[in-house]
């Protein structure tokens, strides 16, 4: 940090304190925005590889007009009656398999996954959540507490469990589900029993895993036989991010019990929904109100069914399915001979690519060194995994051929550099 | 509920599910609002005395102007520097006692007390939790823990204690610090030690209670004395509703540890905050980083300091004492000879009125007939308090000397209805 008391990075540090991290070795003052642009305040422009908050890119302005118009007709809270969030959870619903017909909506995914844990508490004889090594599911209390990535510093649930993240075990299709199986029975033995297995249907914070397609459904069948539910964290692999599908959980030929939204689903305005069984919001709402003031107000709902207009209009899914696969393609043909990149993994636009060191094992320093790399080529990436030591490439959907053009040459003279 | 489902409620209730309740038996399907009007699908207009929310009033031009703006420029998250955050975080915290300097950015009030609570605990030896018998902080699992209001369905934590309403106490400045006391005493013998006493500083789901001025000093002192935290939950009186005082603390002179902020701060834009000693943020933010996405993002912050703006340029602050002292002392003088108003309690735009039968105990039956008459007379209020026997005013900061004229109106001819 500068030591410049007039500096922003300063003011920033003494108002907010030390809990709140920037980016980048040289932080980013990022001050406009607009499709898959970022500019800083000196007006220099950057391709951003990173941030799937913005969905459909930055400030678009369908969603920009839409939100805009209803904040100066109304926004108020859900206990008066409204079209927009009836209509819009209808729409959103069936896109989900019919035995998720209800939500609940909330602010972030934050409140989401912490409501679905809730819910999966309320109603089950256990309260043991099942997670992986390095899952990150939010910042409350509850959901800091099933969130290994948080570090030492936050323990853990004692009634929480982790399996390794499916990209370190050798037959995932069988080794995952006997993982989640052996966390069932210890949850059993130190009698807290099992509410829900919960997991990033792309694995994000483990380092992105996507393959094989299907791993998910053994893991989902062994803690329902154990009396638990699945939740399919959809909070950064939703809408449509990995191509072909809605969401994540849909490439592994799955149903969960809910799953968790969030991040881009307004792109950008606080919006965020747990999508439920009726039979679990039933169990839940006739014991229990839940009234959360912001969420789904009609400001969020109109950002919100603007961003599916988007989505569907500009057919973003098969731009993140076609781009992703170029992307991918091209990654993994320009590492192919370099032993620091061991595996590119992925779907669509949510890219992982392992950096190792020269004995394979894991490289934080390398890859810090790409991410800053990046940066200063004025493409922004972000790391992921045990360590930080795997790239996260997660654009906004409209990223073009162009975008993947430019980002593969500052990769190709970034691998080149070292 | 209405059994036809085209119906917009039927469609709502099949969707949203039974843990999203509505307002009256009627219930309103609100299209539009302008500072203290609200308007109906079929162009009716109602008197808003409830909504605290739009603090500085429906759709304030000035508010909807700067976010509108600010959406159309960026809206991205705080991992980047921007001046906005900075400037209003340093104008915010300006408003504060001097002790609480440090700023935590929340989507909501939610997250913002289950942040406080987190906090408190990771710091202190103990984990008990103090709140008052129908205290309500929110939604998240940490937070409906420690809301009694929230019924028998939903467990308070083991480590949470309730002291009573301090509007039930004879002598409160002895007696509400002594209740804190035996609270402290109960927690310590269970081995749970005591982290924080929380409360609304208005007391609004207890029924609102704002005098005798200076009791929640001595709670403060007794909890402190046991290692604890006082944390002053400003969600519902912050932000100059209490007239005179921009935080509601402030009327009682004592400075919490920490202060948690939420519905008025963005005037309906999902925004909230933790405000605290910066030790305490030292400790906590040290050992775990807090990343909230959608947090204190630049459209959220030009909405919050367009609402400061707003506040001190209408001068709402002392609108709210002028017009608030008129309608309390009106409601006084309006009620004096009626036995079924038992006591109007309150401060500023923010008053509670208690409606008991003829035995003089609560009556919840009466204060819904109250509230839906209300409603049928086009003046939305709610109801507060054990049983919901408590009529809740709390209108946006605007209310006008004809709002109040309006409102007493209309309650002259209901409470003679009867």
């Amino acid at each position: 940090m500068t030591s410049n008391p007039e500096s922003l990075q300063y003011r920033r540090a003494r108002a907010l304190g030390p809990a709140s991290r920037l980016f980048y070795r040289e932080p980013l003052h990022i001050v406009r925005g607009i499709g898959t642009s970022l500019f800083d305040a000196d007006g220099v422009e950057y391709l951003d590889a990173y941030n799937n908050v913005p969905v459909v890119g930055h400030c678009h302005p369908r969603v920009v007009d839409a939100q805009n118009r209803q904040a100066g007709l109304l926004n108020t809270h859900t206990r008066y009656l409204s079209d927009h969030i009836v209509d819009y959870a209808e729409r959103l619903l069936a896109t989900f398999p019919a035995d998720l017909s209800n939500i609940m909506f909330t602010c972030s995914g934050s409140e989401a996954v912490d409501l679905a844990v809730r819910i999966a508490r309320h109603g089950r004889a256990g309260t043991g959540i099942i997670v992986t090594e390095n899952a990150y599911h939010g910042t409350t209390a509850a959901v800091a507490a099933i969130s290994p990535s948080l570090g030492t510093g936050q323990p853990l649930g004692a009634d929480v469990r982790v399996v390794p993240s499916p990209h370190r075990l050798d037959d995932v299709a069988s080794a995952f589900p006997a993982a989640v199986q052996t966390a069932v029975d210890d949850l059993n033995r130190h009698g807290h029993g099992v509410a829900a297995f919960i997991a990033d249907s792309i694995f994000s914070s483990d380092g992105v895993v996507s393959d094989p397609v299907g791993f998910l459904c053994g893991a989902a069948e062994v803690v329902r036989s154990a009396g638990g539910l699945y939740i399919a964290d959809e909070v950064q692999p939703g809408f449509g991010r990995t191509g072909a599908h809605m969401w994540g959980f849909d490439r592994h030929h799955v149903v969960p019990d809910m799953a968790v939204l969030g991040k881009p689903m307004g792109n950008g305005m606080p919006i965020a929904a747990t999508v439920l069984r009726p039979d679990l919001a039933e169990q839940f709402g006739s014991q229990i109100r839940y009234f959360n003031t912001f969420a789904g107000n009609p400001v969020a709902i109109a950002a919100a069914d603007a961003v599916l207009d988007v989505i569907e209009d500009e057919e973003l899914i098969g731009n993140a399915q076609r781009v992703g696969a170029y992307l991918k393609s091209q990654l993994q043909r320009m590492s192919s001979d370099l032993p620091r990149i061991s595996e590119i993994r992925g779907a669509g636009l949510f890219l992982g690519v392992d950096v190792v060191d020269d004995d394979g094992r894991p490289d934080r320093g390398e890859a810090d060194r790409l991410v800053n790399g990046y940066r200063d080529a004025r493409v922004l990436i972000g790391s992921a995994g045990q360590g930080n030591s795997v790239l996260k490439i997660r654009p906004p959907l409209p990223f073009s051929m162009n975008d993947a053009d430019r980002f593969l040459t500052v990769t190709e003279q970034l691998l080149a550099s070292r």
